[in-house]
């Protein structure tokens, strides 16, 4: 058994992955479960993900050996305080902030004597669902878990976070809070924006409910993103905020140089390849 | 019977899914294609997706009942004047490109006195698979086909056209050219565009095998238009480049208006729930 006592503040899609993966794994034998809504987390302890329903993230924190902090990264300031107030000295801490720069300021602010106890860590998988309701063992078999551990950080704790990241079947990597917060910016806050964006211009049309009658697979996958939870992704958007105005001007030159190539049919179609081909060079490759 | 003898032009994953629909359906009895690929056409014959190869689309259409023209939008000028020269009178003639003004134009042109056979359709299905291997007899079962008919259509090759389709299990509505093209520029012809720029632009950056690395699902989804067929694709937006740019300054409009709801979280959270709830409302009425 890695862990007596694990707890978990947030039970959602992420959170409660996390508990249904340690359990199946038999890696804990009791998973206590704090948040915000009380019929979420009511949910949760029926569906078996949680075992017990604590008051608050303090009383949460109170006797664990693991406690993983999986909600809205604006909330994670007040959770560390109470984190730094209730947790024992030796619990591992990690979560599954989107962005991490943010995490690690409000971890240095917050958390105090018990910094180096946190091992911050991203689950690159979810997805537009969220809830208990949609919590599955599975979730993070064979997905990657990026780390970005700090300086301060124990060796204990570095240990027991891998342990229970790859107990749920994660692949881990470690990158800087900089490069990951910049990568996750590209490859997805930043299509999130994208797909957010489209869909809204869509809807706000005079003829939207022809456009959505009309509106296909592609447009079901393509806006698949704008499906996902609003105030989380808010979170992230505002905390990744610099990176993303960098991607928003970035790809404002794109879509001039993709007018000009409107106007050039070779030069388009090798545009329109070269996307093609790496798209599909990466596919067969993570395949 | 519906129709003896059918000429498809173009047997790839839409002209290919056509010919294996009517046959299923028992709605012809000999499907004829010609195309620019002879290995495609080969494997096309061995696949029972036709019953024979045509040199040319010349010899295709002589004899045929029913004519189907899926080959790239750019090729169908060259198209129809071997078919005004080869169609027999009392054939009808339809097409799959997924754009319709220039399609038309193309035929006022080259069709000559056999303008009234020939009734323009878009199949509203497919994605970024291409070619016959990919056909499949079910591709339009369910799914929209939209006619753009013209004034000087003949009712019997209206009404062969719609049998057709429907014969392919497809849902028919009709537009206006203009209608269709406005419509389908925003809802399938940008999104493509959106996500080529996309794709293209991480492949291109210094850093790119790191982002591909680490970019998840949700990355995969989003730039899933990205793999369609090149020079498909550079016909279509060359011929609707007109609505596509205006798209893209609608579109440059709306990132500037996201770029200050960075600033505004309260803001920024109403748009997100705006465009989620108007997706998740298109997906729970249209399943």
């Amino acid at each position: 058994m890695l862990f007596e006592r694990v707890a978990v503040i947030g039970v959602g899609l992420i959170g409660g992955s996390f508990a249904l993966a340690l359990k199946q794994a038999q890696a804990c034998s009791h998973v206590v479960g704090a948040g915000r809504n009380r019929a979420n987390l009511q949910l949760a302890l029926e569906r078996g993900i949680v075992d017990s329903i604590a008051a608050d993230a303090a009383a949460a924190a109170r006797g664990a050996d693991l406690v993983l902090v999986a909600a809205p990264v604006a909330q994670f300031a007040g959770i560390f305080s109470l984190i730094e107030k209730n947790a024992k000295k030796e619990a591992a801490i990690t979560d599954a902030g989107s962005t991490k720069r943010d995490v690690i300021a409000a971890a240095r602010k917050a958390l105090g004597g018990k910094l180096g106890q946190f091992v911050p860590a991203h689950p690159i998988a979810g997805g537009e669902k969220s809830g208990a309701a949609e919590a599955t063992a599975d979730l993070f078999r064979g997905k990657r878990v990026i780390l970005t551990p700090l300086p301060e950080n124990q060796a204990g704790a570095i240990g027991s976070v891998r342990r229970a990241w790859e107990a749920c079947g994660a692949r881990l990597g470690t990158m800087s809070a900089e490069e990951h917060d910049a990568v996750l910016g590209t490859v997805s806050h930043f299509p999130h924006l994208l797909a957010y964006a489209l869909a809204q211009d869509v809807a706000s049309r005079e003829n939207a409910s022809r456009l959505f009658e009309i509106a296909g697979a592609g447009f079901r996958d393509f806006t698949r993103l704008a499906s996902s939870h609003p105030e989380m992704w808010r979170d992230i958007c505002i905390a990744n905020r610099d990176r993303l105005l960098e991607e928003i001007s970035r790809f404002s030159g794109k879509l001039e140089q993709v007018k000009k190539l409107l106007d050039d049919p070779v030069n388009l179609e090798k545009f329109f390849a070269e996307a093609r081909d790496a798209r599909d060079k990466w596919l067969n490759s993570s395949s």
